[in-house]
């Protein structure tokens, strides 16, 4: 598919590249091979078709709904930075929303996108061990403590708000039993749990990030990709946000707050400022 | 919702904002108020709750269906200049993965984004003019002819691909009827197409945005947040394409050709180029 | 440059792409033909370069130094929501800095970036009906005529809080007078006030982005790319924001007071919801 | 600045935020207390104003010179992706340049932008120790050992096509040691080299971004803002390369070249696909 390494890049066609995701002439559009018009509008959901899209198979309905209740469960949680800075953004300029959704997946940041990735490499790593023969309680245990030693915290574990348990994990995590759908994984996020509380003696609670993660790889998603639908579910969110924005405007006021902030009063001295 | 004019804002709780769109606390999660554990996770899909989100309302069965079409239709279009732009900023910078989506999302421009964004204006326009007591075929022309004497485009409508038809509009607007949505908006649509024939005696086909972003107003959701959908949907493939760059990357040889084409040759002459 | 047009892209060295911008091979690069390692590092100013590199012509002292002063003036202007927006990504995303400027640079939106495009546009069309032949004062009746015919405002008049006068925009026309650079220019910029007061009976004064784009417009850079030029004065106060969020962070009293704002309460009602 | 921490958000003036970067009222307008229209505009460069904006002094005419050396160097580097991927965004959204530029700038990735901030980084950390009573030599060792043992390069040496020299990074070196600016962090670097070729046997050479990084760091800058710096500097190249995009665009061949890439063809077989 890449061509010959030593072949010089110029002369190939199209410079030597092609893809598999998707096709198109001037009648039809193929996305992994099906037709886009005859195969998959009108007969397959959002949600399937993504997994298709980047799985490159066509998912079973456990999956989807497995990915549905993933893609649910991280639209939006309160008026978080990320939905402020989208309806900022947006405020400022209008005429382009694409720019206010940027900021606002930009902003998502650590807490949720890091943690999605950092917890499907967690389980990915430990399956990749299993694969090759160690049992999922000690490659969790290493793994753990791996992490631990290294003075990091155990993505997919604990939660700043949820401390007593991540409603939205326990129902994942339900709802992917319920499906028959990432069995194995889920073994594997129990057993890194468990590794944690001998290790530290705490007992810390799933979070839904781990639950996602935990999902999206029983589906086939490799980690790498896991923010992606972290970003694709929290845009939901924030475009409902800048929805209401449009409605009920929040920008004027915070505006005057941090005007008020930084307004130049006499305290701030005379010109001239300090010497270097 | 946004507090008294006059009153200071730093003195309002929070500072005088609030949000219809979530809320939460230590054990629950509320969405459009929704419990997301016990209503929404597991009993819903992502174009449902999608939907529920940005206009406030649960959807009916139709509406769900009308907008997943929606969704499945714009999701790739073969390799675009933004799928490029995706896979070369994440081969760039891997560990920032939603940078490569941004990028990606800002590269679909005006062809993807701004075309939605206006088709949906125009119709939504028409249709301000139609409930005010104007039939459609006048609004459509004085519409078209304002567009037209302004020396645009009419969005919606052309495609320099799909010359004898756009294929993927033909299946929306088939679905739309199946489904029995965006009725109203369909004649809106009709009308406009009949406009353009009647002032340039040119037939032009419906495309894939402007059949979208009729479905889209017929379920409620503001022309302001057309382009969001189109984002949604262009994500998954983007997403798709950064998955094949894992494994089979186009980004070296492009690179490579990119230094072919700024070589610093002998041509170049010496040091000191030429006078200001 | 482009190469044939008839050619087939695949077949052309490079795929038929070039660049005057910049060249470079293992010992040597250039910028604009000039050697950027014997005469420009060391021996150039970053606004010196730049001019060097946007507008291909090594640049007056004049011209550096009347570049030099717009983008000292569009550095900061209190704590503005692009700087928060900034502040907050950085905050949930500390690892990747570009993602933060990038949030802030989107949010700088239309009262900067848009009014010095169009305040920049305004001006080169006067200019270009002034080469053909029109007197400046007639030009500028006719552009600022159609602009308020179509219900917009002048750009690079008024500001918000600056009132009686921008004090930006005063200095920023005095150094140009002072270094004799875009004197043809500030004459239209004179005209476009003239026309306004003599069409509204109101003298609206001369903002910092309507005399940043008259001195960008004398020195040569194209109308648009000024937004470039307002994005990198801009970018430097962004970054001094951030460096102070590492020292005095603002993102945990905002996110206490989004959360405030956001939290779930008794008064939001039992599960369930309304009815759609 | 920040606070009591026990006294609730809502309750504090501006929600408790406070800044020293910069203030405005309705008359004045200060940076850093610095008057920005009596003090800097027309008597400082913009490399002078973006020292003061960001370390809160003001510089020397020598610190300036080297940052200006820094700034200058890594402007362009030829047609780099992070150039295509903003002019391929820039022609699909000519409306919105920010939208490219920050396209390009998310795209100049690791080999620019993490490179800067984590040959800063070491140099600080060596510092720290240095500063705590560790001989340079002693310091840069264990650094270099300990980012070798890890299995990761050491940043600010090595070059992908300046294998036996970096020209730029031995000219901002020269430039440095003329204007007697980090001197004691070009000491530093020097210990890393040495360290380098101790522990491996190979002479490494220095890079730009490690030249860059030891000047910032001598003038004060934290490492955690140096990508910020590279921005700066890059953002003038992409700015080009997009006024370039302008006269002679690329886009459409790249367009051609793509859709080559992804012609369907009849190799791609009926529809329906391959089952799941």
């Amino acid at each position: 598919m890449s061509g010959t390494a030593s072949e010089p890049a110029l002369h190939r066609p199209g410079f030597g590249i092609s893809t598999n995701v998707g096709h198109a002439n001037a009648q039809r559009i193929e996305l992994r091979r099906y037709d886009l018009v005859d195969d998959l509008i009108g007969h397959t959901s959002y949600t399937e078709t993504l997994l298709l899209t980047v799985t490159g198979r066509r998912p079973s309905a456990a999956q989807v709904g497995a990915v549905d209740a993933v893609l649910v469960s991280l639209v939006d949680h309160g008026m978080q930075p990320s939905a402020l800075a989208a309806r900022l953004t947006y405020s400022a300029a209008p005429d382009a929303l694409q720019g206010a959704l940027a900021a606002g997946v930009l902003g998502a940041g650590s807490s949720l996108l890091g943690s999605m990735e950092q917890a499907g490499k967690l389980l990915a790593d430990i399956g990749a061990e299993v694969r090759a023969g160690t049992g999922p309680r000690g490659a969790a245990e290493r793994a753990v403590n791996r992490i631990l030693d290294d003075g990091r915290r155990v993505p997919g574990f604990g939660h700043g708000l949820h401390r007593d348990g991540d409603p939205r994990a326990i129902r994942l995590l339900e709802v992917a039993s319920e499906l028959g759908v990432a069995v194995e994984e889920t073994g594997w996020l129990a057993a890194v749990g468990a590794a944690i509380e001998e290790r530290t003696g705490r007992r810390l609670v799933v979070n839904a990030t781990g639950a996602a993660a935990t999902i999206l790889l029983g589906v086939g998603i490799p980690w790498h990709l896991h923010r992606g639908l972290a970003i694709i579910s929290r845009t939901a969110g924030l475009l409902a946000h800048i929805g209401e924005e449009l409605d009920q405007p929040i920008a004027p006021q915070v505006r005057n707050a941090l005007r008020e902030a930084s307004w130049l009063t006499e305290e701030h001295g005379p010109t001239g400022g300090p010497d270097a």
